[in-house]
Formats: structure tokens, sequence, C-alpha cells
């Protein structure tokens, strides 16, 4: 797998980390209970408000709420899957398996994604209006 | 609400409804146990083959499984919030409120859907290439 | 329908047609036997390079080839729902029905722009690598 | 080529496929009249229900109607260039060409795909107002 | 211009707003150095979390950098027209207005946009691989 | 970086190429005062009259108007992330780069696309209405 293109921005190692880079770094690591800092991580460190801004969002908007984090995953694979994100589909779906997703839920999942992007265009392409007791 | 502008295909109401196209408004009514039928259904009514099989899918692709109904739904609305379809956005809305869907499930829902949405074109833009650990 | 919102720019009107517009509204006329020149034009007269530009771009594009006009129009249709254009959704059926598209012509074109949009979905999030016979 | 990832689910061989699986094979390869089965069904194969139902909607919409076989493919394309879905824009590539079409019918429809593209933006950037006419 | 849909969550007056939400609103209020604030913000503070950090995270993306406030609501404006999203064009055209773009800006942004969107299709609907000198 | 698929259609070399695209190749050297003609060129030249009047509207819309031509790069960039094309985000930031861009103008680019991406969403997933003072 070593064929892919590189990045836009350079693979900020551990070494190159800045401080506060590195603080980032530190805070997933503890978060995730692993070593393993993920690409995303690493190239968003060139630009290290975004990085510590996405990180902090990421930290609250998938953590456990009324919907469980696993099933905040899953909703990540739809919209990643609609969006032809290669990068997310995969890094969620591996996020989704460590919290407990079957491979049954992931196909369910598949099904719902493929069957709305048809149901959409059914009512875009048809231009159906929007139903009085939807409003 | 009356200015959405008509459909582009007639909608089908049920004195108009061929003997084909009864049979599905009728399943449709047993199934959700309404005598609602909304404006997607009379309108690919026009197409009696697609309206059977996409009212078929959906009860089988939408029932009970790993999944609930109302976690279907939720990722129904990611998928159309993305490809900015109103009507399944208010549709699937509606349908996810019926089965349980509290309003904080539903701002979970939006918070995931727009960081995914971000975050898919920071792996895109930036060309992020996959870890190895999620290939 | 006189509540949809008007345009970002204004809609150019014969009178405020600048000579370089009049020629391009004129050759609107000739081409397409008609007196009438839909928004999309009057308001693209606001730059009128573009305008002659898009106009000949569609003259050319839009013109018989080893595909009839009228099969471009649906291809078009399908395009611009996908990208849930309804302006483009509705004048290009307007068009295609114009040259002689049928409801049932439609009603395919709406089945395989819907079926296309599922399965590009479960050709992306289940991640399909391409057959060796298909590169 | 061996480079792609490899799909998120396993690509279901022959010898692997339930009854059920194996039946559906089976209908493909009489249907097509070839022994090939790309992986697209291969990788599908792993939820059985879709992947009946799938195949009995490609067959049925993919069907000669008012449109033909290689027309509908075409359309495919456009909608799957559109949504960047590179197994299906070489898949149904591949397909269109069995079916008759010649390499300027590829480029035309490229081009109409191109500034369909274009167009819908022009029309959603400008915010553009639907004529009456169109209504 | 009365007759669009109403919101999926309700409008947030400054009487129903929470002191969370309050100290939102007067940030918003300050730093624009206007009274007015707009829907998306009173519609987000039915998640006064995501109104907090979406709001700051405004503040810092679009604040005077290598790219000026103005250049970067154009790039909104792209981004926005290709996405479909009504609200986004008509707002941040606003917004780009107040800090001085002028129309022939937006034209030219409008002509960027389209062509980007088309040849976006040719590179892909072609599948036209990416030259050693890019990578 | 060998392992890419080939284009659906040949890469014209100089040798191949007919009078009337060897034109354009010219006007491209010249106009760029280099040697190099990228792929998308090379490939677009199965069609000349595509290939002609694409590269005339990319001559005529990237040209120096009120907005230079790095800032119509980084709008094109914006785009092509937003529509996940590989090619064009590549070739165009190569192009911004020459053209003076630096890596953090390349970096708030990337901030504002996710972020408009984002916030695309929210006004979309929870149907914001569009304030008067928009329209």
């Amino acid at each position: 797998m070593g064929d892919q293109m590189p990045p836009m921005f350079p693979i900020i190692s551990d070494e190159e980390a800045s401080e506060r880079v590195g603080a980032v770094f530190a805070d997933i690591r503890e978060t995730r209970n692993t070593d393993f800092i993920n690409n995303l991580w690493r190239v968003l460190a060139n630009d290290p408000a975004a990085l510590e801004t996405t990180w902090e969002e990421i930290k609250r908007v998938m953590a456990p709420g009324e919907l469980s984090p696993m099933i905040k995953d899953l909703i990540y694979i739809a919209v990643s899957a609609t969006n032809n994100c290669t990068y997310c589909v995969r890094s969620h779906t591996a996020s989704a398996k460590a919290k407990g997703a079957t491979d049954e839920m992931l196909l369910e999942l598949q099904a719902v994604t493929a069957l709305a992007n048809k149901t959409n265009r059914i009512a875009i392409g048809m231009q159906v209006p929007v139903d009085d007791a939807f409003i």
C-alpha cells in the first residue's frame, strides 16, 4: 500500500511536533488510550490552531450523549461514503469496529446509505413538494 | 406553505391510483398504521414498478435489525442533509421523532453530520494518505 | 409562483441589454426559434463574456452529434438531479419534452439516475476495487 | 494495478458463495451471457438481500425500454462522474462500449456532463429564479 | 419572502436565550459592530456548545491572515455554491459586499466556480491521471 | 507513482497531436512560458473542440481581473476539494504556489473550505430560513 500519493502538507512526526502540537498529540494518546496517531492529525498539525480546535470538536461531538459513540461513528461513515472520502470511510469504520460495531451493523448502514442516496434523487429529480405534515 | 413548485409528475390521488398502485398504497397504510400517504409515494406512483420496488426496499432496509429503525432514520437524515434534500430531511426527521428520537438526539446528529462534512474536506483537501492501520 | 427569492444579480431585460448582450439574445432567439429568453441567460448577461462563451458552448455541445439533442437533455437532467439544481432540472425537462421526450422516457431517466446514485455509494461505501477487466 | 486498497468487506468467490448468493451469480452469468462477475456483486454478496434486490433492480431498470440499455449506461456514467465514483465510471463505460457506444458518443457524453456541472453552479451560484414557463 | 419553510428547530430570540447563548449573541454583536444576529446563530443556539465552538471557529478562521476576510468570504461562496447552500451563498455574499467586494469580483468568482465545477468533471469523467509534476 | 489507473481516453503526445490540437498545445506553451503540458489537456485533446474552448475559457477566466490569478487558483482549489477532485486539487495547488501562494495561505484556504462545508450542512440540516436582510 506504499503507492498512495503523499499529502499536500508534511506528515508531522513526534520529533517535528512543536510544543503546541505535541500537547494535542499527548491528549489524543491519553484520550484514546493508544500510542497510535493517525495521519489526519499529523497532517492537520501543519496548522496548530486547526489541529487544536478540530480535536476538541471531535472529542466533544463524538463523546457519549443520547447517541453512543459507536452510532456516531456509523453516521460519520454514512456522510463520508456520500461525500466519497476514502480516508474517512476507512478510519471511522475502524473506529466503529473498535467500539463494537458488527459486520451486520455495517452492512445495514451501507444499505441505508445507498437507499437514502437513491430516494434523495427521486425526491429531487421528480421535484416532490414537501407534505404539509412535514413542515 | 402553498407556494412550493409543483412536482415534475402528477401527485396520484387514491382515486387515480391503478390497481397495482392501490395495492402499494394499501400496504403503506397497513405497515405504517396510518391513512396518510406522503407525496414521495404519490409522485413515484407514476412509475408503478419503481413504486413497488422502492417501497419493498424501504420496508426491508428500514426494518428493525441490529440497528433500530430510529437509528436508521437518523442515518437517513445525515445523508439527506449532506445531499441537500429538503424533502428527505423533513420527512425522515418526522419519522425519527415518531419513533422516539429526542431533540437532543437530533442535535447530536446535526453536530456529527456537520463535523463529518468538515473533516471529509480536510482529508480530501490536504490529500491525507490512509494509514496502514486502516487498510 | 411569485415567491421565489430574487437572483444575486439583476435580470437583464431587453431594454437594459448592451449591444454585446443584445447580440447574444438575438442569436438565442434565432437559434431556438422563439422570442422567449429564460432567466439563466438574463442573469448571466451581467457578465457578457460569460454569456457569450456559455451560450456558444451550449450551442456546440447540445447540437446533434452521435447523440441526439433530446438524449443530451436527458443526460443534463441526470446531472442536475444529482447536483440538486432545481432550475436546471426544470428547464432541461421542458427542453427535453419540446424535443419529443415522453413521460415514459423521463421516468426511465429518473429510475436510472436514482439507481446510479445508489450503486455509486455501494461502490464507494464498501470500497469496491476496480476489476482488472475495467482498467 | 494490484495496488488498489482492498474493499471493506470480503470479495466473495464462487466457492464461498452461499446457495442464495450462488443463485444470483448464476442469474448474472445467464443474463449477461458471460462467466465474469465483477467485484461490485462479489462484495455486495456479503449482504445477500441487498445483492438480490439490487441485481433485480439493475436488470429491470437497465432493460430496453423507451431508452436503450446503451443510453441508460451513458446516463449512469454522467451521474457517476458527477459523484466521482471511479468504479462506476469505469464499469459502465465498459458496459456502454460492449453495447455499441462509440468513442465519439462517450466524448459527447463527457462534454454534456462537464457543461451541466458548470451551468448547475451558474444557476445556483447566481440564484437564478425558475421561469414561470418551466413550472 | 414570508413563505420559506420554518427551520427544524426554533429560532431563539434574545428573550429566549439562556445566559450561555446570550453571551455568544453579545460577542457576535460586539465583534460585528451591529445589533443584527442572523438566523444561523439563532437556530444553532438550540445547541449551545455547537453555537459557542462554531462562532469561535468562524471568528478565528475568517479573521485577517495572509488572506483577507473578503477573500475568505469569496472562497466561502464558492464552496456554498458548489454544495448548493442557498443560505450560505446569500449570507456570505452580503458579508463579502460589506467588506468591499465589488460586483465585478463576485462575477469573476462565479466564473471561476462554474469553470472549476466543469473541469473537475472532465478530470474525473475521463479519469485523468495526476502528472508526476503535481505529486 | 506509476500505479495510477490509465485514463478512459489516450494521452495525446505531441507526435499524435493533429494540427488543430497542436495549435492549442503551442498556445498553452507560449501562454504559460513552459514546455510542460499537463495530462488534462493531453486527454481532453481527444475532443479538439472541447480542448479549444476549455483552454480559451481557462485563459479568459483565470486571467488577472479584479481578482488576481493566484486568488482564482485558491478558489479553484476550494471547489475541487469540495468535489473531491484529486487531479484538480493537486494541479491548482501547484499553480497557486507558482504564482506566489504561501503555505500559510494554503492552510487558511483549507480552514475556510472545511468550515464552509461544515456550516453549509448546519444551514441545510437544520433548514435555516434566509434572513430578510440577505434577500
